[in-house]
């Protein structure tokens, strides 16, 4: 199974290992869970093992018991509002989910044509850029990665950047309250690097939201390129008709 | 080269076939275009009709001349804001690009449990479903299937559904103006269906956008699955911060 600290109970290696097949799309939305005996077969695990990992994806809303047929996975697809400025631990906290960060870089780097423009800089300026892994309940959900102009980036990268939200550390600790965002959304495919980032396929689906956040000014303040992972999220808004006439 | 009528002129087939190029991504958004010899030579044509074939490239923005560096291909994506409740023709006209569509197929079929959850009706009830392939400038961009109750679906497909918007009818023919529409967004990646209608490969990313539209009421009037080529678009908008307090 996987690589999961040593003595962590069988029940939870089980838990884990059916949570990756149903993240994986191994065991896809709508089909049913191998029954009971061909799990204790297959982790060579008890009864009671196997009842109780299930119980547990019950729990997290991953699979569901219908009464008679057996138990199915859920679609456990996230559906996350798009209809204001809001970082990706207030989204996660807001659906229910359990939000954290793994950390894969910060360090100083020129910006590119794009990234100067974003910021409002010279090409070529310096600026910091951080890449972080986001999870929700454990699942690597979008691969971040932020450009900060370089006085706001030195102070940022002095926090612990898997326990402290960016926006809430510019908002509250820096005093830079964010103002609005332009949101820019595309489909894209997984590269080598945002595939192994997200454990998924090269080829995968992302849907990359680039994002310019602004604080008073309005002056730029945050520049991210965001890369979902296309089957676990979907984006929702209501848009109204422009009056006629 | 390409399919064209008998007798098109010789630049505007050199054209149409450095253009596929671009649009199927042969000819990449950066990279430079051939040298005028190379395409004199490709194509097999005088230097006269290739530069007039790139000049009519220039005028449609799909390449651009730069000073003492050479012809450039331009990032012909097209960014379309997603802020309020609009139609292919009007998107596209508001771009500058020319809309056609290619009707595949107007049938009635029953409703799955998603389409009549939309279209607040019990599944299996029957329901107009129109499949079209949208164009920009020639280009397939996007696969539109719609979903109309039957009693207005009956009246729409009576309609030249190349030439007539859905929701020009729906507002102007038949006295039902749109008030609002929700939005699901999505990335994901083209199956044989949606990779043959829109010229693309299996694999290729698709910006799937799943939209109910509603008259007064609200009445869901109109539900549609729009399959755009996640290569050729990019969709923008402005989020405002919620004020903290």
């Amino acid at each position: 199974m996987e690589n999961l600290p040593h003595g962590t109970p069988l029940y939870a290696q089980v838990e884990v290992a059916l949570a990756a097949d149903i993240a994986a799309g191994e065991l896809a939305a709508g089909t049913q869970l191998p029954s009971e005996d061909a799990l204790i077969s297959r982790f060579a695990v008890s009864r009671t093992t196997v009842r109780k990992a299930v119980e547990n994806l019950v729990a997290r809303g991953l699979v569901e018991i219908r009464r008679g047929k057996g138990t199915f996975v859920t679609d456990a697809r996230i559906q996350q509002q798009l209809t204001e400025l809001s970082g990706f631990v207030e989204d996660m906290l807001a659906l229910g989910r359990h939000p954290t960060a793994r950390v894969l870089g910060k360090r100083i780097v020129p910006a590119t044509d794009a990234v100067a423009e974003q910021l409002a800089l010279s090409a070529g300026t310096e600026v910091y850029r951080i890449e972080r892994v986001r999870l929700a309940d454990g699942v690597p959900l979008s691969l971040d990665e932020t450009y900060l102009p370089l006085a706001i980036g030195e102070k940022i990268v002095r926090h612990d950047l898997e326990a402290e939200p960016i926006f809430a550390l510019l908002e509250d600790k820096y005093d830079l309250p964010l103002v609005e965002a332009r949101y820019q959304l595309e489909a894209t495919v997984a590269d080598r690097r945002v595939a192994q980032a997200l454990d998924v396929a090269v080829g995968a689906p992302i849907f990359l939201i680039e994002r310019t956040s602004y604080c008073a000014g309005p002056r730029p303040i945050d520049y991210e390129k965001l890369y979902y992972r296309g089957d676990l999220i979907r984006f929702s808004t209501l848009l109204r008709r422009r009056p006629r006439g």
